[in-house]
């Protein structure tokens, strides 16, 4: 069983894992912006107030995206997301983090304490912090058009989770009303070759 | 070639990581607090400026701390840190995940934001950001208190990577001047078994 919520960056990259892999699960739809996640009852069963969260048939759960999907390869192992060999499996999981951290976290900063209704998911905000970042979401997103300048995907010469990663992030955005300037080519290319692969589901 | 620095903590997650496997790697010293990751010439080998880094003999480059550690586990299997089967994997990956987002992003976010001599490494410091995060670290450490005192080692009954992760990060609160409680007897005895091992190098 999956517990999933739409629009959140982290649980959709889990659904476009699975929609690669072309597997279905059976879901639990979370309402995170009523705040279900810090309810006693998911807190007690997950351990985490993390969406998503990934419940075994024993009832063992596994929270954190990049697990949950390492576990999903495990079981699904084709077509291959994390890596055939050593090297590429660390290359994709360093080109992953580091999406997290030059984009994703900016993104979720300016998002997260800088729109009022995002209150629920820190419980207090610091608007400070949100309009810092959004100097850092324009330098993020212009360390991805160098990147992708270099390559066709994100971590190599194939789709990886490094791209699922990035695609979310980049699909983050809206939120904070930002879109990727038309002038970075190399980006919008390779979200259309994102989107021509119809596994990137909403 | 490892590209190390003393005293932060992810190349120190590096270092304990190899000293558990007992491999020495040759290692070059890169100067973070004079800002010789920010240099044109480290910036073009790297294609990042984070610390640690792992130069292959083929010249290939490796950065993000994790995606070092797996390579280098896939190098050097024994003894086992990232997981014996995917569900250890997965868990093992998990609380590593959670020690960075509840406890290590607080504690970095105190320092680089609320010490003056930090700025070298952000560029920009939020000192709003800095002091919101200082009620974090306390709830951060209550959460490793509550994690631990349910088991032996955070990801299970075995020393992983996740103890490495909070090993570092409880470690690198020293230079926020905090330490762990007094009252928390789990993490203090978890401590104390890490430190009994002889490999947790500073």
């Amino acid at each position: 069983m999956l517990y999933d919520t739409p629009r959140a960056p982290n649980p959709r990259r889990v659904r476009i894992f699975l929609a690669e892999k072309g597997i279905e699960l059976p879901t639990t739809s979370v309402d995170i912006m009523a705040g279900q996640q810090f309810g006693e009852e998911y807190l007690a069963k997950m351990g985490s107030h993390n969406v998503p969260a990934l419940e075994l048939s024993d009832g063992t759960i596994l929270t954190e995206t990049v697990a949950v999907c390492r576990y999903l390869e495990a079981l699904y192992p084709e077509p291959n997301l994390l890596g055939r060999d050593p090297l590429e499996a660390a290359r994709i999981e360093m080109w992953s983090r580091r999406v997290e951290f030059q984009l994703m976290l900016p993104i979720a900063a300016v998002s997260r304490h800088g729109i009022p209704a995002m209150k629920v998911l820190e419980g207090e905000q610091c608007p400070e912090w949100a309009e810092f970042n959004r100097d850092r979401v324009v330098s993020g997103l212009a360390w991805l058009e160098r990147s992708l300048a270099e390559r066709e995907w994100l971590a190599g010469d194939r789709f990886s989770l490094a791209d699922i990663t990035a695609i979310c992030t980049v699909g983050f955005m809206r939120l904070i009303r930002v879109s990727v300037p038309t002038e970075h080519a190399a980006t919008l290319a390779w979200m259309e070759r994102c989107e021509g692969r119809g596994t990137m589901v909403g």
